[in-house]
């Protein structure tokens, strides 16, 4: 990442008065031989038009910020090695593009791999200039418009966001808004009760007031905030629920406070049981947001967004998309992806998200939704995503928010030809090899859907039952004979939750497809899989190829001529990720060959 | 523990000038009505007569700390309700009864269970003198004599106790010495490293010369320093072999140092492979003491002594005793115990020690030993050692020392009636329960002497498959049709480390006791006990016995005289007991149906 924006070129002292200031700065610099015009079209709002003039320059019109889309759209292609086009307009498919940062205010960050916050530490905003609008030109460059810059667990003292660090606040958000990126903060719904107010209810006036007062005072200081981030009742977040109230009453009277500076409320939909005792078969954890929601769809207000982690669970490898995002049609939605690789290597394994978000919307209609939101992935490490090849689900997930209809591989070819000169042929490799890494981790870690077989908390490495006896409803219930939970309407019924034409792709496992299969059946070692095998050998064999993959993917890596600082990074993680698919693909087989006494058909080494 | 301590009615500001001045003090505020005088007898050492005079009154001869010992053993009579005896004499079994202390300079405490450290805190020695003059009685009055302060994993600043804080040490030496309490410190095996010598080779010259003017320094400030305690080649430690020494060079290297000051050298025997790859099955951790240390038998100094765990794991609830004890007879040998109960319940659970410790003197030759060390169960809780239940431990042990044949039921009954004045009954209830408190909690976790089946790194709560395939070769490898490990001649051969006797008695599946069975033996779930149960119908009836057992004791436990505060702490813990009980029974039996498919017989309820 660091790679490609080192050649804009760009002096990361100027500090640019707008975003029209910012582009034709940017674009002299990186594309010094070329000559550029702009024209405010008020209009065309966050899109552009370009278009070669007979003198071979470029006009580009939009509003302030499309502009600086069309700006960053050709020095894109230009670095990628294309021709500028004739002509080239575009305008993004959702108009909240988000970042969510997990830094808490001490400077650590909630599953960040990348090293401290770029934001806090010591319990204040504390950052590097420079550093911000290099991430401002990261933002910008994709297109993400709306970054929330602390953890949606709201620990103390990231609360004096809205109170006495308003002021720095401010000034940061002075900072990034000629990159066309609007604060969002996370808040802490029991906040009032910081403040002598013996309640948190959402329906108590002093509480309404108490927002109502910190709202005006906030935008008086940040006009444009994008609005506030909440997570409530979650994970022992306070909330609504504390009060007999529910969540459109706890959202809705927070938009009320933000309605009349145009902000928004992000309610985060990540609400279950996490105390959940074990032996209890009736509470299925898929289930829980809809049952939370669903019945609330119309009574939210105009300016609150639901924001519903793409599955049923919590970022998983393999999962089908939350049922919520599919039923609520009379309220305003967002998807939340993840880029921070908490489930999917830590930024060690290879793990390109950009194949997984497409098959995503295949099921959603685009519509479904008004805004995407993900997870960030960023830090104070020198190339921002730790591994540098992690840069590239961030650089995609700014084009799929523009448009979720972005070719993978076009996408992640440009990410490369931006960051690295490669030959065309090791471009080509490079690009596979990112487009399958997905899958091949997948293959290595829990079989068909099942997930959760991570060593718990720290989410990195397997343990197959590490989370079968713990609250967090996360269960497969292997045994002898068979594994996974039954989720048809035989069993708990999640499937329900679903349209009828998806009930009817996943609920007979004869012909659910594969990859999905442990996640809405149990099923015995000895079923028969479309293709012959049993599930038991299904099992073995992805285990065996998804080592055998990486050892592959080894290789080619090391072949690749990435220069230094980047390479060293690359080969060392990449030996870590060997090991660690090595470790999967062992432990998963003995674990399961424990269990069903089956041997593997081809006689590999499946360990006592 | 607390509670009799006040009952000596000591003013913890007085300063005893030397044993014999504490002891007639303590004797004056705690038998006021009685009379005593005292006779030193050097040749008497640690022990003491006691003798009544013709007038009624008491004369105490023993040399200087046996006085001492003589004056707290008659206060424990007449504290504990009995007569004065006309005569008592007595000398301890064992000439060094140490206490090791896992505290660590920033205050925390590795295994602690009672709050911070009593002796560090922000990297420095701060403690409250008063604590440790109650200290100081603690040890001394059931004979414990040395005290060593921090923990065997040294982690910095704590080297420093030899150099910039030892003016701070020798004054807590000063503070400890009429007590009859030596210090000892855990030292850093590299330590000539942080001062420009480029290795801690035992056999170089640089190191050996920087160890004597250390001891050196260190002696004369604390003449009477008891020596240093060393983990070397442990757990990520350093230590000889790292210079391709073994364990005879570097003891004796230290040996040599502490030589002229009557200084021992107390090394740790706890040696294994913690990077065991879990497909392994050649490595035995058990083995590994004896492998590292039998064959070095007799090239120790007379000044080193080999501290050795009590079991060849690592304090697990079940284990039969370490071989190295039975092996080792031209080496000075400690036997180490763990009073913090790491394994054992974390201070909540109930968890009497004595019982287990009698059991390895049924196996261990008395003087095969020459001295008792015990990992400290104390912490800065006003009580101690967080559960008032948990003095016994500390106080049984101390007794222990003195004489390994002092019977546990009376020294746990001595303990209760110093602690509490209750009626007979209860009393006999209290001391029951207490006795076989270390049998319920075995029933209910890792059955048959497994171990190991817990919560990894924190060690509280069941984990089945939780160390399974970790690093630190501790496996069950239960499977569909057995489980345990073959530790026979016919398996990993650790059983042939024992003399015959012992291997006569455990080597045979039919004979061997069934507490240890699953220790040495890999066994199917339909193997037949001695009773005529399946293995399996065994595990579950323990459990299950487990669980039920302590729902008895916690009716006892609410049915006793506590006084407050200690009741709450009590009652509170015991709840804590109760769940964790259910847990382990229900997801041991659970884990164990899931693998054998076997139902109980008694159609209790496992789930699923």
């Amino acid at each position: 990442m660091k790679a490609w924006l080192s050649r804009l070129n760009a002096d990361l002292s100027f500090v640019p008065g707008s975003p029209e200031e910012l582009a034709l700065y940017d674009l002299s610099r990186a594309l010094p031989d070329v000559s550029f015009k702009t024209e405010i079209v008020q209009d065309l709002g966050e899109g552009y038009r370009i278009r070669r003039e007979a003198d071979g320059s470029f006009c580009i019109s939009g509003g302030p910020t499309g502009i600086l889309y069309g700006a960053y759209a050709l020095i894109r292609l230009a670095f990628a090695g294309e021709e500028l086009p004739e002509s080239l307009s575009s305008s993004p498919r959702y108009s909240l593009r988000m970042l969510n940062c997990w830094d808490n205010a001490d400077g650590s960050v909630e599953r960040g791999y990348s090293g401290r916050s770029l934001f806090f530490e010591n319990g204040r905003l504390q950052y590097d200039p420079g550093r911000m609008r290099e991430l401002g030109r990261l933002m910008a460059s994709v297109g993400l418009n709306v970054l929330c810059i602390n953890n949606v667990n709201v620990h103390f003292p990231a609360q004096l966001l809205l109170e006495d660090s308003l002021g720095d606040a401010a000034s940061l958000a002075d900072l990034f808004r000629p990159f066309g990126v609007r604060l969002m903060f996370s808040i802490d719904f029991s906040q009032p009760m910081l403040h002598q107010i013996p309640t948190a209810d959402p329906l108590d006036p002093a509480v309404q007031a108490w927002w109502k007062e910190t709202a005006a005072s906030v935008y008086r200081s940040i006009p444009d905030l994008a609005g506030f981030l909440v997570k409530a009742d979650s994970e022992g977040r306070p909330g609504p629920f504390t009060y007999g109230r529910n969540h459109a009453d706890g959202a809705n009277m927070l938009a009320e406070a933000v309605r009349p500076y145009g902000g928004f409320i992000v309610w985060r939909c990540f609400v279950y049981n996490c105390r959940q005792d074990w032996r209890d078969t009736k509470t299925d954890r898929p289930m829980s947001a809809w049952d939370h929601y669903a019945s609330l769809d119309g009574l939210f207000a105009d300016n609150v967004i639901l924001q519903i982690k793409h599955g049923p669970f919590d970022f998983q490898v393999r999962e089908p998309l939350s049922p919520l995002l599919l039923g609520m049609k009379k309220t305003n939605l967002a998807m939340e992806l993840q880029l921070a690789q908490e489930y999917t290597g830590h930024q060690i394994d290879l793990y390109t998200m950009m194949p997984m978000w497409q098959e995503l919307f295949e099921e959603l209609p685009e519509n479904n939704i008004m805004s995407l939101a993900a997870v960030s992935n960023l830090g104070r490490d020198g190339n921002y995503t730790g591994h540098p090849l992690a840069a590239v689900n961030f650089f995609t997930y700014g084009l799929l928010a523009w448009d979720p209809k972005t070719d993978p591989a076009a996408a992640v070819s440009q990410w490369i030809r931006l960051t690295w000169s490669f030959p065309r042929e090791e471009e080509q490799k490079l690009s596979a090899l990112l487009l399958s890494s997905r899958r091949i981790y997948e293959k290595y870690t829990a079989p068909l859907g099942i997930g959760w077989m991570v060593n718990p908390h720290d989410h990195y490495g397997p343990n197959p039952s590490g989370y079968e006896y713990d609250v967090w409803g996360t269960y497969h219930k292997a045994n002898r004979d068979a594994v996974g939970i039954d989720r048809t309407a035989g069993g708990t019924g999640f499937i329900l939750q679903y349209p009828d034409s998806l009930q009817k792709k996943y609920e007979d496992p004869e012909t659910c497809p594969d990859l999905y299969l442990l996640f809405y059946h149990r099923l015995p070692y000895t079923f028969r899989m479309k293709d012959g095998r049993t599930l038991i050998q299904r099992i073995y064999d992805d285990h065996f190829e998804g080592y055998a993959d990486t050892l592959a993917m080894s290789e080619i890596i090391r072949s690749l001529p990435f220069p230094e600082p980047d390479r060293s990074v690359i080969v060392s993680r990449m030996e870590m990720q060997l090991h660690n698919a090595k470790e999967w693909c062992d432990i998963i087989n003995t674990f399961f060959r424990r269990l069903s006494g089956a041997d593997d058909l081809h006689g590999r080494i499946i360990y006592d």
